[in-house]
């Protein structure tokens, strides 16, 4: 299993955490369909968090449509059907970048490290396959 | 004044909501220094919330170092002393930058449309004058 970056120091919830860091995992195409996930129990005891923080992480990726739980089983990866975007969808992304990114420029990271970060991971996108969309 | 683009739905508290928008036309340098911001009972009208909200939006930029707030005369823009970033600060924003987009994508907004807005954010940021960080 890649890396799950959690900081338990953070505002955000750390299940929240755990999902929007497994969720881009899963964009990227870290994991194949039908490739299992570690256990509930396993990435509890890894990260030093409680067993329902990671459930319910897993369960919120499961209703979006990434994973299929079984009892006993665990978590597997599933094709996730391609969605469709409201139109407000992209809009929302563009503020909240610009958001994302002034924020880390008003902490002092530099801006042409911020841009380089922008450039690269745009670069990155266009080498994503079509079906981890 | 810019718009401020607020989501009432949105499970981001509307305070918060003002502050990232606020900073990012801030550090955008959208305001001059010395210039001065509207009340916060223009701005909560404006946007149709409370008064309170407004005013701790206006308290939290004030303790960033964006503004000098004085009773009676409203918000002045002022000029904020450059940050040093811790050297975490970076790694935390390439993360949550990757997650934004992974949402994105994962919502459906189409990854050349990502891809694009993460270059046009990059190409503007060069444009950034170098007093406004």
């Amino acid at each position: 299993m890649p890396i799950l970056r959690i900081d338990l120091g953070s505002p955000t919830p750390v299940y929240r955490q755990i999902v929007d860091s497994l969720r881009a995992l899963l964009v990227g195409g870290a994991f194949a369909p039908g490739q299992r996930l570690p256990t509930v129990r396993e990435v509890a005891i890894d990260l030093g968090v409680n067993h329902n923080t990671v459930a319910e992480a897993y369960r919120l990726l499961a209703e979006e449509g990434w994973l299929e739980l079984k009892r006993h089983q665990g978590a597997t990866v599933i094709r996730r059907p391609a969605q469709r975007a409201q139109p407000a969808r992209q809009a929302d992304f563009v503020q909240r970048l610009r958001e994302l990114a002034a924020r880390a420029i008003a902490d002092g990271v530099d801006k042409e490290a911020v841009a380089k970060q922008l450039s690269t991971l745009a670069a990155n996108l266009k080498h994503l396959r079509r079906e981890t969309q």
